[in-house]
């Protein structure tokens, strides 16, 4: 038997999320369907992390373990050929037998989009959260600095959630403007469940002038999430690196 | 009534390209569509160019008589709620009422995306050419620069048109490389049928030894279409740009 990580990307846009689920399609089922046609036996693959429906990846990483011959890049092309169109694996690589990709990823980074021309861009339909009223980028900037540092995020983590241990790392959350397209960006050694979303929901209320500029603070001190903005939506969200 | 310019971006994989056909939905279709849901009355509008099937525009014009008294962000933003999610207006503006947005469009630019890495890329599909053999950039780049000038293109035009004067100015041609996606520019004062479509079936040609280098110059004095390459798929061509 050998343990292979499978390093993929995808569109979440029609996947109830990543994890199998009774009701809805997921990402995990959809490459669990293609390595059973390609090996020929129904095998499980653990994932890095869980997405929720319409969220990315543009790096995802989920183990194997298969007694199948084929390894890198002709198991991906195998895999590939498998895949629908919004799914592809694009790095095939041996590890040891207890690598885990969710317990030994020593960090990850998250990228939140926000499209905010005056009007929608077909090209960032369901790939970007749509705002038409300028967003002042400098002053999200400002306040995605307060999220930095060693922290207990609590208040930054949806109901639903059974994690204990809240105390995260965030080594990088920074807010950039290319055009008409604006970039959150964070980086921390774990991540709680909605946590960037949350975030992003937190830095457009402090931009509109909802929150004060310190809410992010007073929240990191209070853990209460009623301290903090809505839930941005998932569309806008894309896990872009794991780190090992 | 008032001569409106429309300016527009659609992502085409779900139509039949712009003009109204009678089998398969067209881009001009649906916006005649939403023209009818805002001003009440059915209008025709008039395009730059046609796009064929496939093919996305990240900029397209056309023109609409009305005598809705709605203009400017107003109207597109009226529109672009009666729009489907793939076709968005982002400006209208009054012209004149001779003014024809195919006529006196003075040069286009059209771009060609090439996804060239080792695996698909899902949030490429339906929007690049996906090769997996590295492409050397450098030579297609060089064979490029022998599309500029003035010339009879008459072989860079797909049978079916009935265009007589084949003559065009190309003022850019060139080919270049970001990390995974080569991206294939052409400006021109007009353009034929498949014109730039040919053009990279040709530089695919060239850069994989099954064409000359010089085949380009060749063709362009022959003006036989059979001594260039395939017509590459429509999924990597954008309308980039319309210059008046």
């Amino acid at each position: 038997m050998t343990r292979l990580l499978l390093t993929i990307q995808y569109v979440g846009t029609a996947y109830h999320g990543w994890q199998v689920q009774p009701n809805g399609v997921t990402v995990q089922e959809r490459l669990q369907d293609a390595i059973e046609k390609v090996t020929g036996v129904r095998s499980g693959v653990i994932g890095c992390s869980r997405t929720d429906a319409g969220v990315h990846a543009k790096m995802f990483c989920c183990t194997l373990d298969t007694e199948y011959p084929l390894q890198g890049e002709k198991m991906a092309k195998a895999l590939n050929a498998h895949l629908p169109k919004d799914i592809a694996v694009y790095k095939v690589r041996e590890v040891a037998p207890d690598f885990h990709p969710r317990y030994q990823a020593v960090g990850k980074t998250y990228t939140y989009c926000i499209w905010n021309g005056k009007h929608r861009n077909p090209f960032y339909e369901d790939r970007a959260l749509f705002i038409s009223k300028t967003l002042d980028e400098g002053v999200m900037d400002k306040a995605a600095k307060g999220f930095c540092g060693t922290h207990d995020y609590k208040a930054f983590c949806s109901a639903g959630s059974d994690v204990e241990d809240t105390v995260r790392t965030v080594s990088e959350c920074s807010v950039k403007r290319e055009g008409d397209l604006v970039t959150v960006t964070v980086t921390a050694n774990g991540f709680l469940y909605n946590m960037v979303r949350i975030l992003v929901g937190t830095l457009l209320d402090i931009e509109a002038g909802r929150l004060p500029s310190d809410a992010i603070k007073q929240a990191l001190d209070t853990t209460k999430r009623q301290d903090l903005g809505a839930t941005a939506p998932p569309m806008g969200l894309y896990l872009e690196k794991v780190y090992y």
